[in-house]
């Protein structure tokens, strides 16, 4: 008998187990349904919904049948045990049930007034991820990916205004959409609709940060497409990569903010303590990240033999730099970050080119996944999420402080950054700038963190309505907006390279220097590096014997690879590599390249640049160089 | 206050976060390692210690780090506890703790001689995975690999072969194995070290089955590299992958097996049932696997164009075939591996040149990564498992039970291949099988699935210990044992092909059929495939409208690919593509192929052989053939 009941209990475990393939199934439908889609609609050209966009309609659709179909099934559990003897805080428990013992695993605290939405049906229960899934497995690859395929150049070019839409430009959106939604929320207690002490201004400041994240992946994939002007895809893409983690951090930071008293009134302590964290936290965050990436650099110098072993090794690296910071208690995501940005500097240059490809193409793979598993979840959310609050008017203020804030951000630090530019931001391109500002995969997975207050159920529902609204609406615009604004299409990103290559071999180099945008703290980091931090960790550059003091030749030739002798070239090439890679990879054919677009004005845009090789090594190098452009402009 | 309390729990999440950090840090860690060694040994050309071997003893240093430095940690939670109010089986667990309502989720049944084994310290804790993850996330690509990696012409010309040494072998494997250990058992019985009703003879035929999962991982890999004979190579690999699907089945239709009443006695409807069950679960997880591969076929059929849509559904849909196997009741990892044989036969030939080298990569990586986990795993399962019971009468008597049924398997089976078979197996090739009957993840995976009651501890323990030692002693003694057997290393495996070519063009095709190892069953087969599935699925294949009866020419021509009339040699060169593909693909660089062997004897073998010409087209594809051999003789 006992042996019977043990296979009895084997096959109701098999039962459990089951219940968690019919769900990740339902998933895969969902996503091949997508790729099914998007590929038809790429075929046909049609560019008004993005894959993103489709997975969040399949999601939606599929979380309105769940919902329909799973309605009448069991409400049975959910019973509310009272049990005095138990200790709080116990991450397992052992309880004996009629003389067998069950061994239960801490899940999460619930808010009494939810335990009833808690209950539901099973097969909701079941589809609703742990919001800690988010974080620990889908951010991760496509931020990295995001990281590594930033492409350097035109990136570095424009630093500076990247860096000030980043961090001040999170920070205003922050605070305006915070003042905003307090005066709403005001408004909201005034009738009645909310209780004072539910909603503090801690609260809304807290909603401003995870709103002000924008996901622009849309319009991005579009511009890509499109060839669209690289500066303003650079400045777009730069801005909602970096203001991703400057949003994570914020966000950390101000629910971490614990004034001693009354959590309404302004704490002085508490308040720099919270800015004390916030710098902490991100320069740990880009510190742990990097470092990692430095690892992999120099330990990849030697490994270029076996690409699978390369292959791995980058990717466990990687996925130690995340690890590393959240078990030290920093942010895993901007680690991961700044660790893409470091590994695709310089590892990129020491990988073998299969491991190169490979490497690119895996975390591509990894961040096409990701996303769209993000994206399907965002739709079944409307439906499946249990705790659900929608107030129309905190989700109408939502959306008006959104927009102000993203307004309060763009034009008046345009306005700042085209005083310093040489070249400035047109005005178009800040039309389109403040349009792209499509909020997407981490504002959800910020806000879906923590939904057991009401508070934070209504910011949930809010966030969510936002990110289907701007994803499906804006990202759907893109093109009309793109011909609207008469933004250029069908831009040659190396065209500026080619012109500044020629106008750079005739006239002085040293000139060039004076020209270029960004000020003269990047231009010494810009040349440390080219000199020093090049050469020690990749095989490209120039090598150290050249850039270092004569006295440090015996120092120099031991740090410095043998190939670098060879062919100083390949720093410039690899260069290349990376751009034409961007823009021959992803999942479109060059032959989708709208014709009409082709033939558009090639009036060239790089005047002011910092090239690579004017500042590292003058003009002996720039002969070479010049050189090597000549097959690609033939 | 309310406000406080929350942050702090809060934190404690984030707490209860970082744990799982640290302890996925280990293994990242632990692998990162095993890669740095590997590469130290690749590059210098050990081949005494294979990657997984290395794995596995880091893991083990790694273990008995853990277990004794983590000794004096609390031991305080494990304390059971009584609640006569719960009921049983309950999935989501609500309690009520001090006025705060917790969220807890069944995990387990614990017998209650196990729950101080389970309390131990929360390190060890963590450190130990959900034995479901081996079946549901690290088995199904590592499996999926071994499917799409099959040396397809090699494996069909020795599919009769490879079929009795899977079937008949692993149950011979299984029986001998549980008859030695059922006396082992009684001896113990009789020396009183065991009570009898512990271990039934049903225990010792789940043991059985479960040793009998054979995975000559390292061996396999030493004879990639050192290129050993090609059919040698395909029997050891096709037994190893075929014999894995019929163990795992085995083990769960025994694990099912339940007589009404007695266990111990004999029960013939439940051991028909037992018997029904295996067929049944077998032959439908083959259907549902190579199913999702004829779907993905038909799709890719149309989906070329974009490489990364293409590799997203494959992924999509043969994870699809794994999980729609376990929603069924079937099993997934039997399904994927079918699934991955259609997939190379069919998609493969449809995909693009890029997805072909995307799907490759990709799923390589996934094997190596999960390969190392699970050796790693196993090497720290060693100290880091708690419930540990080591009888050293157990496993003298498994060891002796392994050799015996390895031998009871291969020699008299060989014995009677040899009779039909053309192509002798050769007497040291038998013993080269005997000595590769190495035990692996599948036997280990299977082991710890249930190790809840103490005969299951037992074979835990006795299983791991018997992996161990394969891997490292049989393992590490491959190359030795090469040189002491004598077999001829460093042979191209097209070799036989050129022959074959050559005499081919020179003889009549027809003759050739009739001095085919296989059955007429098989060329039937064959033949229905060229003719009819592979044009239907794939772009290869001649145009249906040439093998079809004339008056089914329209519906020929509706289902043949526009492409099929061009290019009648694709059939052919993607074959070639596959087997090239396997020799350079991989960590290795040809230019580590031993010299001492390059110069090996060129003594032609392949003189039975079904060839895919002969049978599909007659006498005039052959020509074209030839010619298309041409390029790969010079």
């Amino acid at each position: 008998m006992e042996k019977l009941k043990k296979y009895v209990s084997v096959k109701d475990e098999d039962q459990f187990y089951h219940q968690g393939a019919v769900e990740l199934l339902v998933f895969n439908f969902l996503l091949i349904l997508t790729i099914l889609t998007i590929w038809l609609f790429k075929k046909h050209r049609f560019r008004f919904l993005h894959e993103t966009g489709g997975a969040m309609l399949y999601g939606l659709v599929m979380g309105l049948i769940i919902q329909y179909a799973a309605k009448a099934s069991d409400a049975e559990s959910g019973t509310v045990y009272e049990c005095e003897k138990l200790k709080s805080g116990q991450s397992t428990l052992f309880i004996n049930i009629t003389n067998q013992v069950y061994e239960y695993q801490y899940k999460r605290e619930i808010s009494h007034h939810n335990v009833n939405g808690h209950q539901g049906n099973a097969m909701l229960q079941k589809m609703t991820f742990d919001p800690s899934i988010f974080f620990n497995i889908l951010l991760p690859p496509i931020i990295f990916h995001a990281g590594y395929s930033l492409k350097k150049r035109h990136f570095f070019r424009n630093l500076g205004s990247i860096l000030t839409y980043a961090f001040l430009g999170t920070a205003i959106s922050c605070i305006i959409i915070a003042l905003i939604m307090y005066g709403f929320v005001k408004a909201m207690v005034h009738t009645g609709q909310l209780k004072e002490w539910d909603f503090h201004f801690t609260d809304c400041l807290f909603f401003g940060s995870l709103m002000s994240a924008t996901d622009p992946v849309t319009v991005l994939a579009i511009f890509h497409e499109l060839h669209v002007d690289i500066d303003l895809y650079t400045l777009l893409f730069g801005e909602s990569v970096l203001n991703d983690a400057v949003a994570i951090v914020l966000t950390y930071s101000i629910s971490i903010y614990s004034p001693k008293e009354n959590p309404n009134t302004f704490d002085a302590a508490a308040f720099f303590q919270s800015v004390g964290n916030f710098l902490g936290i991100f320069a740990g965050s880009f510190a742990m990240g990097s470092s990692y990436a430095i690892v992999t650099a120099l330990i990849s110098f030697t490994l270029c033999e076996f690409p699978m072993l390369e292959t791995g090794l980058f990717f466990l690296l990687s996925w130690s730099a995340f690890l590393s910071a959240e078990a030290a208690g920093l942010t895993g995501i901007v680690a991961v970050l700044f660790c893409g940005v470091t590994q695709a500097h310089y590892t990129y240059n020491n990988l073998s080119p299969d491991s190169k490809m490979r490497t690119k193409q895996l975390f591509e793979f990894m961040n096409f996944l990701a996303e769209n598993v993000i994206f399907c979840y965002m739709g079944l959310a409307l439906f499946t999420f249990q705790n659900h609050i929608f107030n129309p008017l905190f989700i109408f203020g939502a959306f008006v402080a959104v927009f102000v804030a993203r307004a309060c951000n763009i034009y008046p630090l345009t306005f700042l950054l085209n005083l310093g530019r040489k070249q400035k931001i047109a005005r178009n391109f800040q039309h389109m700038m403040m349009f792209s500002g499509l909020r997407g995969a981490i504002a959800f997975a910020l806000a879906i963190r923590d939904t057991e207050s009401q508070p934070k159920q209504m910011m949930f529902t809010t966030a969510l309505l936002i990110v289907l609204f701007t994803v499906w609406v804006f990202g759907g615009g893109t093109t009309p907006m793109l011909t609207w604004l008469q933004i250029r299409v069908g831009i040659d990103p190396d065209e500026d390279l080619k012109v500044e290559a020629a106008s750079q071999s005739a006239s002085n180099p040293d000139k060039n220097t004076t020209k270029a945008e960004s000020a003269w703290l990047f231009r010494i980091w810009y040349s440390f590096d080219h000199k020093y931090l090049k050469p020690i960790l990749t095989h490209a550059g120039p090598p150290l014997t050249t850039t270092l003091p004569e006295w440090c030749n015996p120092v120099a030739r031991l740090l410095t690879s043998p190939s670098a002798y060879g062919d100083q070239l390949k720093d410039d090439d690899t260069d290349y590599i990376i751009n034409n890679d961007e823009l021959t990879e992803n999942y479109e054919s060059s032959a989708h390249m709208p014709v009409w677009d082709r033939t558009g004005s090639t009036q060239a845009t790089g005047k002011e640049d910092i090239h690579e090789g004017d500042l590292g090594l003058g003009g002996y190098k720039l002969q070479l160089e010049h050189t090597a452009h000549q097959p690609q402009m033939n």
